[in-house]
């Protein structure tokens, strides 16, 4: 590489670390997917991961595609609504490239109530669905009556009840309130116990102000605080919306997604833009619930890495001991080891989330393509299993390490991209525009 | 120290540490302080603490009394309450001897709204009163007008709803609620976010399906979801409670009691009930907040020490990173180290209460006497620190070690105690009854 080239990667990647450092998300709204994602308004499914046919989906994911097109009514049963998927009459398209994310199969359709993260300095806006809470959900591909009648009540209860309250309150900033749920023992992907409480502390007096009392209300809250992982949705929101800050920056060789379809894994590259980058996804390593195997397992599946790319999840393993074991690891030495291998492939550390048992250093932040490849040391994702069959839903906990292969494969697309640009001008860094979410 | 001797301390240890740890505490209702304990019928405060006589008091102390004089109307102003208490017409006793307990000042007078937790398994019940927030306050010896006034109102709003949500609940079981707590960086004296969190959590729903919506509703939730020290005195009625279920138990060497009401620092033994054993307070030491020194601390105040006696507070300080740096430790290196010495003064490890940053193991639980003075090592103990004048507040927080001479000199109470009983039949372990709370 030529000096030339080093330095302008150099200084794109000093302003990619810059806006994700300083991205200012706030939880504002909860709205109809359709208002939010216009492209939702025909028959159109959005899904985890990189774009893929209907006829290559995985269990899981096609089972939670069905559910969604009997929960939207465009197919009676789910008989009907296999028959319509399979002939071509639903549109799929991925979460990513609609400025959203969804955890597991990532499902969301035209009615469904979405999260709106806003950073209001950089421009950018990302979504994410309801979380429906553990057990038989659309997530893990559960799409039985339950489980519509469930997204019904999100849709037609608490989503406006929740957005009456994110409206008095102003929106809920949500980097002090990661931050410290940091310092509670989250790491935001397996682990939201903490986050899920100061969010409910930070939304119940206006809930309890703004919506006609009675008990539709109070099983309003009764979800809010008893469903532990309410706040994954919300912090991969977050997330997207800070690498939405970030954005396509020429050069910038810092890694903007990391994303699973339960067939694929994929990871997008600031400087190679909305390009995805595949290789086969693994089946995470873990914990099995019991009577559970690895020959159950789906391979991995989600949009949920998007919370590595800012620091947390896998990235901050350290600051979550109560993960340590659930996903497979023997100590808190291992935990700690494991988070500190992040920071040799990571360009910086967070100014803002904090690892409380490294003595509050910084979160490994800002994942380098080239330091990946070099050193062969890929990303830790935190991330659940799902049974390979549709509506089994969750049977494990455990790990995925990013392939490296998908990382080879970027790193050989940013050379062939990039070779023939040293010598030409880079653009200046004050022209760089912020990415739209979507990007 | 004959065999016989040793093994009868050893007999009573046992059963005082198998006590300890299956105490089941479960916050059961508010109720005013003079329905729970009779002898507040009269013109009595109790505060933290040893017994003091009125002529000894601290400034803070001496605040917080006259405080609660007003409050009650016993007195118009807070001149004409000091002249009541100066000339004997306000009875002063010990928290502690009618089980309760308070954080610093510690003051409790008849129509105050008290915690009740109950185990129902050992027949013990305990007191604490409820958590006014932080800043200028009655623990600390505030006394004004906002202070009195918000003391009325949680006797009249807060204790109503609260208590009617914990009926409705059937309770809140503390053990698992307080463990679960650990697992999210709160120690339990000094940090009480999490605890406060699950606890609101745990009655949120309750709450509003109770009580008659509107702002007095609001106001509630909004208090309890913005009081991050609001579980402080639930966990020190929880350990009141529990050392309740320890009880008075012939030979045992095991603390029941750690307390201190502004001057004097005491201890209780269970082989020696309800006698305490008392040296002058240390000023705490620690972090102060900006403008004040050490100059401007009381000695240190409050029956919170009873929480480090189950194993929480100081004796947890590995599981509570965030205070490690609040309260003057260098770092996490420091604040294992600081557990596991603890772990030489104590009997065992708690089955429940385990420490997440040392992979799990059990906090140090049930000092013991001996121990502490044949090793030099004092239990630590996390604390707030009060300005000496009365109305000042606090003004940092730190850490107090437990003076050595009060367990030397409770030691050689105990010897002058039972060296007479060595060859005598100890009385057998199935007839030992546990203590009413309150010893």
């Amino acid at each position: 590489m030529t000096a030339d080239l080093a330095d302008r990667i150099a200084a794109a990647n000093a302003v990619g670390l810059r806006r994700l450092s300083d991205a200012e998300p706030v939880l504002a709204r909860v709205r109809r997917a359709v208002e939010a994602i216009p492209a939702l308004r025909d028959r159109v499914v959005l899904h985890a991961g990189p774009p893929i046919a209907a006829g290559s989906l995985c269990g899981p994911m096609r089972g939670a595609i069905v559910g969604a097109v009997v929960y939207e009514g465009w197919a009676h049963d789910l008989r009907d609504a296999e028959t319509l998927l399979d002939r071509g009459a639903i549109a799929l398209r991925c979460t990513h490239d609609e400025g959203a994310v969804g955890p597991m199969a990532g499902i969301i359709s035209a009615s469904m109530p979405l999260l709106e993260v806003r950073d209001a300095r950089h421009g950018i806006t990302a979504y994410a669905p309801v979380n429906e809470g553990i057990g038989a959900v659309l997530r893990f591909g559960a799409n039985d009556d339950a489980v519509i009648s469930r997204l019904r009540w999100l849709r037609d209860a608490l989503a406006p009840a929740l957005d009456a309250a994110l409206r008095q309150t102003g929106g809920v900033p949500l980097v002090p309130l990661m931050a410290r749920a940091l310092t509670m023992g989250d790491e935001m992907h397996q682990r939201n116990v903490a986050a899920t409480g100061l969010l409910f502390r930070a939304v119940a007096p206006a809930l309890v102000e703004r919506c006609a009392p009675g008990p539709a209300l109070s099983q309003i809250v009764r979800f809010l605080a008893n469903n532990d992982q309410f706040f994954l949705n919300v912090a991969m929101a977050a997330a997207k919306c800070a690498v939405g800050a970030l954005g396509e920056i020429p050069y910038s060789t810092l890694v903007t997604a990391m994303s699973r379809n339960g067939v694929a894994f994929g990871i997008r590259v600031s400087g190679l833009g909305d390009q995805w980058f595949t290789v086969p996804a693994p089946v995470p390593t873990g914990m099995y619930f019991p009577g559970f195997t690895p020959e159950d397992a789906n391979p991995d599946m989600g949009d949920s890495a998007i919370v590595e790319t800012i620091g947390i999840g896998g990235m901050a393993m350290a600051a979550s001991p109560a993960v340590v074991g659930f996903v497979g690891l023997p100590s808190m030495r291992d935990a700690i080891a494991a988070t500190q291998s992040m920071g040799e492939i990571t360009l910086g550390q967070s100014p803002h989330f904090k690892i409380p048992t490294m003595d509050f250093v910084g979160a490994p932040l800002g994942i380098d393509l080239r330091r990946v490849v070099k050193l062969g040391i890929t990303p830790i994702i935190n991330t659940g299993i799902a049974h390979r069959q549709a509506g089994k839903g969750q049977i494990g906990a455990g790990i995925v390490r990013a392939p490296l292969p998908v990382f080879q494969q970027a790193l050989a697309a940013f050379a062939a991209r990039y070779a023939a640009g040293v010598g030409r001008r880079a653009p200046p860094e004050t022209v760089i525009p912020p990415a739209r979410a979507g990007n």
